[in-house]
């Protein structure tokens, strides 16, 4: 039997994310990248030609001129994404969209369409929303609470699932002889009337390629576990500690198999900023420089505020104790925000070193020589970690530099692919292809 | 002085919209054509190649079975023209997208990434949808009223033009010496507060090549054409007989004065279908063939139920005269059901009557050889019917026909470009760039 493998996916940084805010610094790194489609494109056809899963393309919808910069001015996802299809035949398209901040018929259908124009690579990354500002961007003075904004992203993809079965496989048969386009018996109303929603459908778009597009989910709240096992085919992880990522691991798993459902059909991808270099010691020197780049004080203080609604810690006195402003994290960041907490709490910790040591907590597990790299990959794979990493690199030299160095030690150790096993994301993923729920004799997958 | 010059856009029908139905029935067309990326692209570029302005999208979001072919299954316009978006260079790419059934932030932010895509070839056709069913896709019992509708579309359009000033043009300097990727001073909120929507801003995008994307309109009410005449700088007119279309231009164009707008800065693109054959006999015969093609009964009275809400009439005795039901249409086309009613009240129609000639009704003026179809277009282009054509040809042969025969012979009499004027379609339609509010000693267009 063969063992089983790894997958991998691409976030691309653009000029630079949390923990990288300092990247539209860097010489190599054009200061237009997060806006360029040909950025995306050059991305993506890298990461298609070494054999990765899935371009993974994560967002928000609200900024204030404290926000790391690719975050200021990015395309958006899928307006993104349906423009690298057509320059790519194999990659998976994922793209991050909330479900908070959208409509189900409208968002339903974009995703469809990218899996049509994709030919089958579709994936939707269902987040509630971290921003608690964005709600002030959609008319509402409050973002919703937790509760209720887990019940409508559950709500939500099972109404965009009930449009995506609308049509039957073989509602087209356009016969010309017998002047038949559509089958009308295979177009079907989907009557949805839940607690969020009321969608009558049908939606205008035959099933595509996959079924229906792959269904991804971040958010490690209670809340935020519960939807992914009953719902989602891949998680957007943080990863992080390794024992903290094996207990995340096992967690997914067993709520996912306690819902009815098979655990492998359920990808767990921990994010990971490898950084590479010729030898152990040039990549820790790379680190420490990249660490450093990064290392100015108003933006880790601007980014910790993030979690606590956008709140403005400046105002305060930053090197007396971290208080408890918990409730600053009610509706937003409230999970990550509590370990903050936690710690400060346990450390004793003032403001100033809560946002000093936030960079450090950040710290990727894949730094070194390619093999060194390759290890640690092959080390927290065999722990139960992940199912898949979700890559990013600082600059696309950083990336070739792990396509050329990691990704062909992994395929030796039989732990990656050496070609696509297909051309859909569902393919490469190893997830199975919904049955139309209205089809005879069809079964959930 | 050079001559004024015609603008051309194209409208593909890919497998067939209103009075084409039975176009998938012709061999040449795709039966798969409405949802194939490829087509669109190779219709675009056809386009680019004839020096076309823009490629034109249109769009519903309610279906029932009962409906066109091409509106059963077709792709999500924005998703569709960023992938067309960088297989071509010139070409301006409308999309259709309802202010009724989308929200300003989202809305604006997808319309300005595909302004970044495509470099400067954006533009979005505001409708506030015509099918009442597709309310009840957005949770809505209703679809809103006209009043209500239309006065949310002139709000949306002035929000989505708020969130698109939200950066100067300048408000990235990305300069390392002094560490200031953005200047805050530079960005700005929108903090609007309406009848309709509360959005507080900044969007998270840059201003777009453009500026702003280019607003088109298409809705012939007293509602619709005075929020042209405010917002628009384009419009899908329907053209129809001479004097209606001669009417309609002129009217158009004093609103927009009397708004204190340059009437130069619309332009109005009337639909035409031509039907283009080595002869003017062979055209005749062909047009008569496309009519026989679709002359189906059923389809007639689908699609005549489309204008009253969708609404059955096969229920009825369609012998008997046709009876006032304008309140069927009062909320979804209500101005093209009060001509259908007021037609034949004077005719003295029975339903059947009237369903069979809404065929006849939808005839092109531009049918013939094309030394005749070019007279016809200079014809109603100097009686002051349109400045531009939205194009809609039945097969990619007939568009060749058009491009190969008239469009030359348009260019002969100057009344068509022998170059792009420049990349961005505000270029190519000579519409100018509006200045951002925020930035000082800024005039307004
Ligand atoms: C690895 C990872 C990536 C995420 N990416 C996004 C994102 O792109 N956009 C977003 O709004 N939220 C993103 N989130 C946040 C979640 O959607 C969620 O709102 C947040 O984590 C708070 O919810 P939680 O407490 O359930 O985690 C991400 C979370 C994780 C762990
Ligand atoms: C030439 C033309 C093209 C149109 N295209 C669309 C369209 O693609 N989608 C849509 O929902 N409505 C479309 N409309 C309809 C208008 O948006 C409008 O809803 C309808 O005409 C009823 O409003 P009105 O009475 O103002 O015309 C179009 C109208 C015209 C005249």
């Amino acid at each position: 039997m063969s063992r089983k493998r790894i997958h991998l996916a691409l976030h691309p940084y653009g000029v630079g994310g949390p923990g990288q805010h300092g990247l539209w610094k860097d010489p190599r790194v054009a200061k237009n990248a997060s806006i360029d489609i040909n950025y995306y494109i050059r991305q993506a056809q890298a990461a298609e030609h070494a054999l990765f899963d899935a371009l993974f393309i994560v967002d928000s919808q609200f900024i204030n001129a404290t926000y790391p910069s690719h975050y200021l001015n990015r395309l958006e996802p899928l307006t993104l994404l349906s423009a690298v299809a057509t320059h790519t035949r194999h990659l998976g398209l994922v793209g991050t969209a909330s479900s908070t901040y959208n409509s189900p018929f409208n968002l339903a259908r974009r995703f469809a369409s990218l899996d049509h124009i994709s030919g089958g690579r579709a994936g939707w990354n269902v987040v509630t929303s971290f921003d608690t500002g964005t709600s002030k961007n959609y008319g509402l003075d409050e973002h919703l609470d937790y509760a209720t904004r887990y019940g409508r992203a559950l709500e939500f993809v099972q109404v965009a699932q009930g449009l995506w079965d609308s049509y039957e496989d073989d509602a087209f048969p356009a016969d010309v002889e017998r002047n038949v386009f559509l089958d009308p018996l295979k177009l079907h109303d989907l009557d949805h009337v839940g607690e969020h929603f009321k969608v009558a459908g049908p939606l205008n778009l035959s099933r595509s390629p996959q079924g229906q597009p792959v269904i991804f989910q971040a958010g490690v709240s209670e809340e935020g576990r519960d939807l992914a096992a009953r719902v989602a085919e891949g998680i957007y992880a943080p990863g992080g500690p390794l024992q903290q990522a094996q207990e995340y691991y096992a967690d997914i798993k067993r709520r996912t198999a306690a819902h009815g459902r098979n655990p492998d059909h359920i990808k767990i991808f921990i994010h990971g900023g490898p950084v590479v270099a010729a030898t152990d010691e040039a990549a820790r020197l790379r680190e420490r420089e990249i660490f450093e780049e990064d290392n100015d004080f108003d933006r880790h203080l601007a980014l910790l505020g993030r979690s606590f609604g956008a709140y403005d810690f400046s105002v305060h006195d930053l090197d007396a104790p971290f208080p408890d402003v918990a409730h600053l994290a009610e509706k937003g960041g409230r999970t990550g925000a509590a370990k903050i907490i936690e710690r400060a709490r346990t450390e004793n910790l003032t403001w100033r070193q809560v946002a000093q040591s936030l960079a450090e907590f950040r710290r990727s597990p894949f730094v070194g020589a390619p093999e060194t790299v390759a290890d640690r990959i092959e080390e927290w794979f065999d722990a139960g970690t992940f199912d898949g990493i979700n890559l990013a690199f600082r600059t696309e030299e950083e990336l070739e530099l792990f396509v050329d160095g990691v990704v062909p030690i992994l395929q030796k150790r039989d732990l990656f692919r050496t070609e696509y096993e297909a051309d859909t994301l569902r393919g490469n993923l190893g997830l199975p292809v919904p049955a139309n729920r209205h089809t005879a004799g069809a079964t959930g997958a």
